[in-house]
């Protein structure tokens, strides 16, 4: 049994959780559709995480104690709801999606029904799965480039106590990363739009990993 | 005639702004609808700031060329109707205003139909007049802590390229503070939010000072 399985792990945001959660010392399954594509990318990441990592089927990936979510916000309900049959019950649930879209070049927060990526996660989360929301404002870019210095804070949000404190633990075993317990998942609808705030700042100071430091703490 | 006028000036936010943007070399009139209390506050501020403070009227402080509104949100409607009269043509006007509101000791934002305080502000601004948002992620309390060291950033927004570049001057004057510019009045919905946030954060880790520093720039 790995630690933790990535639900369409080989994107960028995927594979750069994968390795650094690895070199935190969890063992991961790279879960993708396509088994082959999963391997592969897994097989990529071997020579930075000393093989704690391997690819598999999102199946495999839904059936670890932690599962992160890393699919695009569009295909979040569906991909739960596909999967639904392979959570454990008492897994955590990281929903790592946020609904942006662009127009003209220029990011926005695409309107959810439920407030938030994370509510509308929570809602359509399996029965007996606690779900916590992490990464959302670390690029997904220089998650990925596996060898720069994320060197900055993770706002995390979770659905209950024992949520908080696991999600707490993840988030402060990878290197550079400080988590920050931004509280209930009503307040990814802050954090979603601090995401696309980066995303614009990014385009207006030609740079390319805008993030945050909370300062005060 | 002053740089700059405050209305509502002898609150916190008003007094620290106050004293730190003499310092910064402006002149300032601390505006309020009793003179009498304008003139206390500004008496108490003289030594920090080298006699460039003088209490006066809101109908004084709307007259000055920049001028913050530093009342509270709910009275900022009514502000801008009372003393419409008494802008100049071209003036800044800076709006400081974070709708929150407390419950059970909680921070939430309060729901603006024009979708912000910097965008009902926009709404309800003298004709003529250019719009700035600035300082809303800067704590009242430190900001009038006067000899505290700000050392964060200033999440700015405007309407035009005018007003841009006149608050980031202005923001770029105050010592410890690093102006980013994060666009149109619109990010405000955005910045608001990061307000109440960094309220629960203080509420959250019992700490007087959250604030926000942003990386990558």
């Amino acid at each position: 049994m790995h630690d933790i399985g990535i639900l369409g792990g080989t994107g960028a945001q995927g594979r750069g959780l994968a390795a650094r959660l690895a070199r935190a010392g969890y063992s991961v399954i790279v879960g993708s559709r396509n088994l082959a594509r999963a391997e592969a990318a897994a097989a990529a990441l071997f020579s930075v995480a000393d093989r704690r990592i391997r690819g598999g089927t999102n199946e495999e990936a839904a059936s670890a104690p932690t599962v992160v979510l890393a699919v695009p916000f569009a295909a979040a309900r569906e991909t739960l709801a596909r999967y639904r049959p392979h959570f454990q019950h008492g897994a955590l649930l990281v929903d790592v999606t946020v609904p942006v879209a662009f127009k003209n070049g220029r990011p926005y927060l695409v309107e959810v029904p439920e407030g938030s990526a994370a509510e509308h996660v929570r809602h359509h989360a399996p029965a007996g799965v606690g779900v916590a929301a992490a990464f959302k404002v670390i690029p997904a870019s220089l998650l990925a480039d596996v060898t720069a210095p994320l060197d900055c804070d993770d706002l995390v949000c979770a659905d209950s106590e024992d949520s908080r404190a696991r999600i707490l633990s993840l988030v402060g075993a990878i290197t550079g990363l400080r988590p920050v317990d931004a509280g209930s998942l009503e307040t990814c609808r802050t954090i979603e739009r601090m995401t696309v705030l980066a995303i614009e700042l990014n385009r207006r100071y030609r740079v390319p990993h805008t993030r945050f430091r909370v300062l005060g703490l």
